[in-house]
Protein backbone atom coordinates (compact mmCIF):
# COMPACT_ATOMS: atom_id res chain seq x y z
CA UNK A 1 0.00 0.00 0.00
CA UNK A 2 3.05 2.56 0.95
CA UNK A 3 4.21 2.32 -2.51
CA UNK A 4 1.17 3.26 -4.70
CA UNK A 5 0.59 7.10 -5.44
CA UNK A 6 -1.13 8.57 -4.15
CA UNK A 7 -4.24 8.43 -6.87
CA UNK A 8 -4.08 4.41 -6.74
CA UNK A 9 -4.60 4.36 -2.80
CA UNK A 10 -7.50 6.46 -3.45
CA UNK A 11 -8.78 4.24 -6.04
CA UNK A 12 -8.33 1.30 -4.30
CA UNK A 13 -9.49 2.86 -0.81
CA UNK A 14 -12.75 3.80 -3.13
CA UNK A 15 -13.13 0.28 -4.23
CA UNK A 16 -12.59 -1.43 -0.88
CA UNK A 17 -15.73 0.96 0.19
CA UNK A 18 -17.69 -0.07 -2.88
CA UNK A 19 -17.20 -3.89 -2.02
CA UNK A 20 -17.90 -3.15 1.46
CA UNK A 21 -21.54 -1.33 0.59
CA UNK A 22 -22.16 -4.30 -2.16
CA UNK A 23 -22.20 -6.35 0.80
CA UNK A 24 -23.72 -4.11 3.03
CA UNK A 25 -26.79 -3.46 0.28
CA UNK A 26 -26.51 -7.58 -0.16
CA UNK A 27 -26.47 -7.88 3.40
CA UNK A 28 -29.44 -5.83 4.23
CA UNK A 29 -31.47 -7.08 1.63
CA UNK A 30 -31.96 -10.40 2.99
CA UNK A 31 -31.56 -9.23 7.41
CA UNK A 32 -32.59 -5.33 7.12
CA UNK A 33 -31.19 -2.79 8.32
CA UNK A 34 -30.83 -3.99 11.55
CA UNK A 35 -29.17 -6.95 10.39
CA UNK A 36 -26.26 -4.52 9.37
CA UNK A 37 -23.45 -4.83 11.97
CA UNK A 38 -19.14 -4.42 10.97
CA UNK A 39 -18.77 -8.27 11.91
CA UNK A 40 -21.48 -9.47 9.45
CA UNK A 41 -19.55 -7.53 6.70
CA UNK A 42 -16.51 -8.83 7.92
CA UNK A 43 -17.34 -12.42 7.44
CA UNK A 44 -19.11 -11.76 4.46
CA UNK A 45 -16.16 -10.33 2.55
CA UNK A 46 -13.11 -11.53 4.61
CA UNK A 47 -11.93 -8.23 6.07
CA UNK A 48 -11.05 -7.74 9.57
CA UNK A 49 -13.45 -5.67 11.87
CA UNK A 50 -10.57 -2.98 11.79
CA UNK A 51 -10.21 -3.40 7.97
CA UNK A 52 -13.83 -2.13 8.11
CA UNK A 53 -14.21 0.10 11.06
CA UNK A 54 -11.33 1.79 8.78
CA UNK A 55 -13.75 2.51 5.91
CA UNK A 56 -16.85 3.22 8.26
CA UNK A 57 -16.27 4.02 11.29
CA UNK A 58 -19.25 2.67 13.07
CA UNK A 59 -21.78 0.62 12.41
CA UNK A 60 -24.53 3.74 12.34
CA UNK A 61 -22.21 5.36 9.46
CA UNK A 62 -22.31 1.93 7.52
CA UNK A 63 -26.31 1.74 8.01
CA UNK A 64 -26.88 5.54 6.70
CA UNK A 65 -24.07 4.90 3.52
CA UNK A 66 -25.87 1.47 3.04
CA UNK A 67 -29.34 3.66 2.91
CA UNK A 68 -27.72 6.63 0.72
CA UNK A 69 -26.10 4.11 -1.56
CA UNK A 70 -29.30 2.24 -2.11
CA UNK A 71 -31.37 5.57 -2.45
CA UNK A 72 -28.85 6.46 -5.34
CA UNK A 73 -29.13 3.20 -7.60
CA UNK A 74 -33.28 3.65 -6.73
CA UNK A 75 -32.59 7.14 -8.37
CA UNK A 76 -30.85 5.96 -10.97
CA UNK A 77 -33.44 3.32 -11.83
CA UNK A 78 -36.30 5.51 -11.56
CA UNK A 79 -36.38 9.00 -10.89
CA UNK A 80 -33.78 9.75 -13.24
CA UNK A 81 -34.92 8.08 -16.57
CA UNK A 82 -38.49 9.31 -16.47
CA UNK A 83 -36.80 12.89 -16.00
CA UNK A 84 -36.49 12.27 -19.79
CA UNK A 85 -40.20 12.29 -19.97
CA UNK A 86 -41.85 15.44 -20.90
CA UNK A 87 -43.55 16.81 -17.60
CA UNK A 88 -46.90 16.09 -16.83
CA UNK A 89 -48.80 13.13 -16.58
CA UNK A 90 -46.21 11.04 -19.28
CA UNK A 91 -43.29 11.49 -16.35
CA UNK A 92 -45.63 10.71 -13.73
CA UNK A 93 -46.87 7.52 -15.44
CA UNK A 94 -43.47 6.66 -16.24
CA UNK A 95 -42.28 7.48 -12.61
CA UNK A 96 -45.09 4.69 -11.42
CA UNK A 97 -44.02 2.22 -14.04
CA UNK A 98 -40.40 2.66 -13.08
CA UNK A 99 -41.26 2.26 -9.77
CA UNK A 100 -43.20 -1.11 -10.29
CA UNK A 101 -40.78 -2.57 -12.61
CA UNK A 102 -38.04 -2.17 -9.95
CA UNK A 103 -39.93 -3.12 -6.67
CA UNK A 104 -40.91 -6.69 -9.07
CA UNK A 105 -37.02 -6.84 -10.16
CA UNK A 106 -35.26 -5.82 -7.28
CA UNK A 107 -36.86 -5.83 -4.53
CA UNK A 108 -39.16 -8.52 -4.22
CA UNK A 109 -36.56 -11.15 -5.35
CA UNK A 110 -34.69 -9.66 -1.99
CA UNK A 111 -36.60 -7.38 0.17
CA UNK A 112 -37.21 -3.78 0.11
CA UNK A 113 -35.15 -1.23 2.59
CA UNK A 114 -37.20 0.81 2.81
CA UNK A 115 -40.32 -1.09 3.55
CA UNK A 116 -38.58 -3.38 6.24
CA UNK A 117 -36.98 -0.23 6.94
CA UNK A 118 -40.04 1.36 8.08
CA UNK A 119 -41.07 -1.67 10.19
CA UNK A 120 -38.08 -1.56 11.92
CA UNK A 121 -37.62 2.12 12.62
CA UNK A 122 -40.70 3.44 12.86
CA UNK A 123 -40.41 3.21 17.13
CA UNK A 124 -36.77 3.53 17.25
CA UNK A 125 -35.13 6.96 17.11
CA UNK A 126 -31.87 7.67 15.99
CA UNK A 127 -29.76 8.86 13.19
CA UNK A 128 -30.92 5.97 10.95
CA UNK A 129 -34.08 6.61 11.13
CA UNK A 130 -33.98 10.00 10.65
CA UNK A 131 -31.88 9.32 7.63
CA UNK A 132 -34.89 6.96 6.04
CA UNK A 133 -37.31 9.01 6.97
CA UNK A 134 -35.33 11.91 4.85
CA UNK A 135 -35.09 9.19 2.05
CA UNK A 136 -38.55 8.63 1.83
CA UNK A 137 -39.65 12.35 2.10
CA UNK A 138 -37.27 13.13 -0.63
CA UNK A 139 -38.41 10.51 -2.97
CA UNK A 140 -42.22 11.71 -2.17
CA UNK A 141 -41.22 15.35 -2.95
CA UNK A 142 -40.48 14.41 -6.29
CA UNK A 143 -43.72 12.13 -6.79
CA UNK A 144 -45.49 15.30 -5.02
CA UNK A 145 -43.71 17.69 -7.85
CA UNK A 146 -44.60 15.46 -10.91
CA UNK A 147 -48.22 15.37 -9.44
CA UNK A 148 -48.00 19.03 -9.02
CA UNK A 149 -46.72 19.63 -12.75
CA UNK A 150 -49.03 17.52 -13.83
CA UNK A 151 -51.83 20.03 -12.80
CA UNK A 152 -50.10 22.84 -13.99
CA UNK A 153 -49.82 21.56 -18.00
CA UNK A 154 -53.60 21.15 -17.11
CA UNK A 155 -53.04 16.63 -17.54
CA UNK A 156 -54.57 16.25 -14.23
CA UNK A 157 -57.77 18.51 -12.96
CA UNK A 158 -56.67 21.63 -10.89
CA UNK A 159 -58.81 20.46 -8.00
CA UNK A 160 -56.03 17.33 -7.76
CA UNK A 161 -54.51 17.14 -4.06
CA UNK A 162 -50.97 16.24 -4.61
CA UNK A 163 -50.18 14.80 -1.02
CA UNK A 164 -53.82 12.60 -1.41
CA UNK A 165 -52.17 11.01 -4.85
CA UNK A 166 -48.96 10.81 -3.38
CA UNK A 167 -50.33 9.10 -0.07
CA UNK A 168 -52.30 6.82 -2.73
CA UNK A 169 -49.64 6.23 -4.54
CA UNK A 170 -47.44 4.76 -1.87
CA UNK A 171 -50.32 2.91 -0.52
CA UNK A 172 -50.64 0.78 -3.84
CA UNK A 173 -47.05 0.44 -3.70
CA UNK A 174 -46.93 -0.98 0.19
CA UNK A 175 -49.89 -3.23 -1.47
CA UNK A 176 -47.92 -4.56 -4.25
CA UNK A 177 -45.42 -5.36 -2.18
CA UNK A 178 -46.81 -6.85 1.11
CA UNK A 179 -48.67 -9.36 -1.47
CA UNK A 180 -45.83 -10.24 -3.33
CA UNK A 181 -43.73 -10.90 -0.69
CA UNK A 182 -45.96 -12.27 1.96
CA UNK A 183 -48.71 -13.51 0.31
CA UNK A 184 -46.73 -14.87 -2.51
CA UNK A 185 -49.26 -13.32 -4.76
CA UNK A 186 -48.25 -13.64 -8.57
CA UNK A 187 -50.21 -10.94 -10.03
CA UNK A 188 -49.88 -7.92 -7.43
CA UNK A 189 -47.77 -6.05 -10.41
CA UNK A 190 -50.71 -5.89 -12.42
CA UNK A 191 -53.31 -5.22 -9.44
CA UNK A 192 -50.78 -2.17 -8.56
CA UNK A 193 -50.73 -0.97 -12.06
CA UNK A 194 -54.68 -0.96 -12.91
CA UNK A 195 -55.54 0.73 -9.05
CA UNK A 196 -52.69 3.44 -10.41
CA UNK A 197 -54.77 3.63 -13.88
CA UNK A 198 -58.01 4.54 -11.97
CA UNK A 199 -56.40 6.98 -10.05
CA UNK A 200 -55.27 9.03 -12.62
CA UNK A 201 -58.00 8.07 -14.80
CA UNK A 202 -60.43 10.21 -11.44
CA UNK A 203 -58.01 13.18 -11.74
CA UNK A 204 -58.37 13.28 -15.79
CA UNK A 205 -58.62 17.30 -16.98
CA UNK A 206 -60.90 14.95 -19.76
CA UNK A 207 -61.63 11.70 -18.54
CA UNK A 208 -64.31 10.99 -21.12
CA UNK A 209 -61.43 11.15 -23.02
CA UNK A 210 -59.47 9.20 -21.46
CA UNK A 211 -61.63 6.05 -21.51
CA UNK A 212 -61.03 5.61 -25.02
CA UNK A 213 -56.98 5.97 -24.22
CA UNK A 214 -56.75 3.76 -21.58
CA UNK A 215 -59.05 0.78 -22.79
CA UNK B 1 -52.63 -26.78 43.65
CA UNK B 2 -53.59 -30.11 44.73
CA UNK B 3 -56.08 -29.14 47.01
CA UNK B 4 -58.17 -27.53 44.14
CA UNK B 5 -61.54 -28.77 42.46
CA UNK B 6 -60.97 -29.61 38.66
CA UNK B 7 -63.37 -26.53 37.72
CA UNK B 8 -60.68 -24.70 40.04
CA UNK B 9 -57.75 -26.07 38.63
CA UNK B 10 -58.87 -25.33 34.81
CA UNK B 11 -60.12 -21.69 35.99
CA UNK B 12 -56.42 -21.01 37.29
CA UNK B 13 -54.73 -22.70 34.08
CA UNK B 14 -57.23 -20.42 32.07
CA UNK B 15 -55.98 -17.28 34.00
CA UNK B 16 -52.40 -18.30 34.20
CA UNK B 17 -52.57 -18.71 29.99
CA UNK B 18 -54.24 -15.41 29.75
CA UNK B 19 -51.88 -13.59 31.77
CA UNK B 20 -48.99 -15.09 29.29
CA UNK B 21 -51.10 -13.65 26.22
CA UNK B 22 -51.67 -10.55 27.88
CA UNK B 23 -47.67 -9.82 28.32
CA UNK B 24 -47.21 -11.33 24.71
CA UNK B 25 -49.51 -9.50 23.02
CA UNK B 26 -48.13 -6.41 24.84
CA UNK B 27 -44.28 -7.70 24.17
CA UNK B 28 -45.05 -8.17 20.53
CA UNK B 29 -46.63 -5.16 19.85
CA UNK B 30 -43.04 -3.84 20.98
CA UNK B 31 -40.94 -5.69 19.29
CA UNK B 32 -43.04 -7.71 17.13
CA UNK B 33 -43.60 -11.86 17.24
CA UNK B 34 -39.63 -12.20 16.79
CA UNK B 35 -39.24 -10.27 19.67
CA UNK B 36 -40.98 -13.13 21.57
CA UNK B 37 -39.63 -15.79 23.52
CA UNK B 38 -40.17 -17.69 26.75
CA UNK B 39 -37.49 -16.29 28.30
CA UNK B 40 -38.63 -12.70 27.99
CA UNK B 41 -42.06 -13.81 28.93
CA UNK B 42 -41.22 -14.99 32.33
CA UNK B 43 -39.44 -12.38 32.79
CA UNK B 44 -42.47 -9.68 32.10
CA UNK B 45 -44.48 -11.87 33.92
CA UNK B 46 -42.42 -12.96 36.75
CA UNK B 47 -43.19 -16.61 36.05
CA UNK B 48 -40.28 -18.97 35.84
CA UNK B 49 -39.49 -20.74 32.21
CA UNK B 50 -40.71 -23.92 33.38
CA UNK B 51 -43.72 -22.13 34.32
CA UNK B 52 -44.53 -20.57 30.57
CA UNK B 53 -43.36 -23.73 29.26
CA UNK B 54 -45.84 -25.49 31.28
CA UNK B 55 -48.86 -23.50 29.36
CA UNK B 56 -47.17 -23.27 26.15
CA UNK B 57 -44.97 -25.63 24.41
CA UNK B 58 -42.10 -23.81 22.87
CA UNK B 59 -41.81 -20.95 21.44
CA UNK B 60 -43.88 -21.42 18.27
CA UNK B 61 -46.74 -22.54 20.11
CA UNK B 62 -46.34 -19.47 21.86
CA UNK B 63 -46.01 -17.29 18.76
CA UNK B 64 -49.23 -18.74 17.26
CA UNK B 65 -51.17 -18.93 20.22
CA UNK B 66 -50.64 -15.04 20.03
CA UNK B 67 -51.23 -14.20 16.90
CA UNK B 68 -54.98 -15.95 17.68
CA UNK B 69 -55.64 -13.56 20.15
CA UNK B 70 -54.60 -10.71 18.48
CA UNK B 71 -57.02 -11.99 15.56
CA UNK B 72 -59.37 -13.07 17.87
CA UNK B 73 -59.86 -8.84 19.83
CA UNK B 74 -59.39 -7.70 16.01
CA UNK B 75 -62.26 -9.73 15.14
CA UNK B 76 -64.03 -8.56 18.06
CA UNK B 77 -63.53 -5.09 17.29
CA UNK B 78 -63.91 -4.63 13.41
CA UNK B 79 -65.55 -7.83 11.82
CA UNK B 80 -68.20 -8.90 14.67
CA UNK B 81 -70.01 -5.31 14.65
CA UNK B 82 -69.60 -4.96 11.16
CA UNK B 83 -72.23 -7.65 10.68
CA UNK B 84 -74.91 -5.71 13.03
CA UNK B 85 -75.18 -3.36 9.73
CA UNK B 86 -76.86 -5.19 6.65
CA UNK B 87 -75.32 -7.14 3.39
CA UNK B 88 -73.66 -4.64 1.13
CA UNK B 89 -72.07 -1.28 0.90
CA UNK B 90 -73.25 -0.46 4.93
CA UNK B 91 -71.54 -3.54 5.69
CA UNK B 92 -68.82 -2.86 3.92
CA UNK B 93 -68.06 0.75 4.54
CA UNK B 94 -68.42 -0.30 7.87
CA UNK B 95 -65.84 -2.71 7.96
CA UNK B 96 -63.45 0.02 6.55
CA UNK B 97 -64.22 2.86 8.79
CA UNK B 98 -63.89 -0.08 12.59
CA UNK B 99 -60.62 -0.96 10.78
CA UNK B 100 -58.96 2.39 10.30
CA UNK B 101 -60.94 3.39 14.21
CA UNK B 102 -58.90 -0.22 14.87
CA UNK B 103 -55.53 1.08 13.33
CA UNK B 104 -55.56 4.78 14.63
CA UNK B 105 -56.38 3.36 18.77
CA UNK B 106 -55.15 0.12 18.88
CA UNK B 107 -51.64 -0.48 16.37
CA UNK B 108 -50.62 3.23 15.63
CA UNK B 109 -49.82 3.98 19.32
CA UNK B 110 -48.14 0.43 19.39
CA UNK B 111 -48.03 -1.38 16.49
CA UNK B 112 -49.47 -3.88 13.95
CA UNK B 113 -48.22 -7.46 14.31
CA UNK B 114 -49.82 -8.23 11.13
CA UNK B 115 -48.14 -5.62 9.72
CA UNK B 116 -44.45 -5.83 11.17
CA UNK B 117 -45.19 -9.90 11.07
CA UNK B 118 -45.34 -9.13 7.27
CA UNK B 119 -41.74 -8.05 6.90
CA UNK B 120 -40.41 -10.30 9.77
CA UNK B 121 -41.78 -13.46 8.14
CA UNK B 122 -42.07 -12.66 4.62
CA UNK B 123 -38.92 -15.05 3.89
CA UNK B 124 -38.82 -17.06 7.32
CA UNK B 125 -40.61 -20.38 6.09
CA UNK B 126 -42.36 -22.05 9.57
CA UNK B 127 -45.55 -22.36 11.02
CA UNK B 128 -45.50 -18.85 12.28
CA UNK B 129 -45.38 -17.58 8.66
CA UNK B 130 -48.39 -19.79 7.70
CA UNK B 131 -50.39 -18.78 10.64
CA UNK B 132 -49.68 -15.27 9.66
CA UNK B 133 -50.51 -15.99 6.04
CA UNK B 134 -53.90 -17.86 6.34
CA UNK B 135 -55.14 -15.38 9.13
CA UNK B 136 -54.55 -12.20 7.24
CA UNK B 137 -55.72 -14.66 4.17
CA UNK B 138 -59.23 -15.55 6.47
CA UNK B 139 -59.37 -11.31 6.99
CA UNK B 140 -59.11 -10.52 3.37
CA UNK B 141 -61.62 -13.78 2.60
CA UNK B 142 -64.16 -11.55 4.87
CA UNK B 143 -63.68 -8.08 3.28
CA UNK B 144 -63.93 -10.08 -0.48
CA UNK B 145 -67.62 -11.34 0.77
CA UNK B 146 -68.75 -8.11 1.63
CA UNK B 147 -67.49 -6.66 -1.38
CA UNK B 148 -69.23 -9.39 -3.44
CA UNK B 149 -72.40 -8.94 -1.50
CA UNK B 150 -72.06 -5.25 -1.94
CA UNK B 151 -72.58 -6.50 -6.18
CA UNK B 152 -75.19 -8.84 -5.31
CA UNK B 153 -77.16 -6.11 -3.53
CA UNK B 154 -76.60 -3.78 -6.64
CA UNK B 155 -74.87 -1.39 -4.71
CA UNK B 156 -71.67 -1.87 -6.26
CA UNK B 157 -71.28 -2.21 -10.15
CA UNK B 158 -71.42 -6.11 -11.31
CA UNK B 159 -68.29 -5.44 -13.56
CA UNK B 160 -66.21 -4.83 -10.24
CA UNK B 161 -63.35 -7.09 -9.59
CA UNK B 162 -63.60 -8.01 -4.99
CA UNK B 163 -59.68 -9.44 -5.46
CA UNK B 164 -59.13 -5.75 -6.98
CA UNK B 165 -61.08 -3.86 -4.54
CA UNK B 166 -59.28 -6.01 -1.18
CA UNK B 167 -55.47 -5.24 -3.06
CA UNK B 168 -56.71 -1.18 -2.65
CA UNK B 169 -58.14 -1.52 0.30
CA UNK B 170 -55.33 -3.34 2.25
CA UNK B 171 -52.96 -0.57 0.20
CA UNK B 172 -54.79 2.03 1.88
CA UNK B 173 -54.59 0.80 5.13
CA UNK B 174 -50.74 -0.03 4.61
CA UNK B 175 -50.64 3.57 3.58
CA UNK B 176 -52.07 4.50 6.89
CA UNK B 177 -49.82 2.51 8.71
CA UNK B 178 -46.90 3.78 7.03
CA UNK B 179 -47.41 7.20 7.09
CA UNK B 180 -48.77 7.50 10.56
CA UNK B 181 -46.14 5.47 12.27
CA UNK B 182 -42.52 5.71 10.73
CA UNK B 183 -43.70 9.22 8.57
CA UNK B 184 -45.40 10.65 12.11
CA UNK B 185 -48.16 12.09 9.69
CA UNK B 186 -51.25 13.33 11.60
CA UNK B 187 -53.81 13.10 8.86
CA UNK B 188 -53.14 9.81 7.13
CA UNK B 189 -56.54 8.01 8.62
CA UNK B 190 -58.15 11.49 6.95
CA UNK B 191 -56.07 10.35 3.89
CA UNK B 192 -57.35 6.64 4.11
CA UNK B 193 -60.49 7.47 4.50
CA UNK B 194 -61.01 9.65 1.72
CA UNK B 195 -58.73 7.16 -0.63
CA UNK B 196 -61.50 4.75 0.44
CA UNK B 197 -64.44 7.08 -0.55
CA UNK B 198 -62.92 7.72 -3.97
CA UNK B 199 -62.72 3.55 -4.59
CA UNK B 200 -66.09 2.80 -3.56
CA UNK B 201 -67.41 6.20 -5.63
CA UNK B 202 -65.50 4.30 -8.95
CA UNK B 203 -67.46 1.26 -8.61
CA UNK B 204 -70.80 2.51 -7.45
CA UNK B 205 -73.97 1.06 -9.88
CA UNK B 206 -75.10 4.74 -9.74
CA UNK B 207 -72.20 7.08 -9.87
CA UNK B 208 -74.06 10.11 -11.08
CA UNK B 209 -76.07 10.26 -7.83
CA UNK B 210 -73.21 9.89 -5.83
CA UNK B 211 -71.05 12.65 -6.97
CA UNK B 212 -73.72 15.09 -5.35
CA UNK B 213 -73.49 13.57 -1.92
CA UNK B 214 -69.99 13.34 -2.42
CA UNK B 215 -69.31 17.00 -2.18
Amino acid sequence: MLVGTSTERKTKGEQTRAVILEAALSLAAREGLEGLTIGAIAACTGMSKSGVFAHFGSREELQIATLREYHRRFEAQVFLPALKQPRGLRRLQTLFTLWVAHVSEVEIPQDCIYMSGAVDYDDRPGAVREELVSTIALWRAALHRAVTQAVQEKHLHFSTDPDQLVFEMYGIMLGLHHDARLMRSDDSAHRATRAFARLIQDHRTHPEHQIQKVT
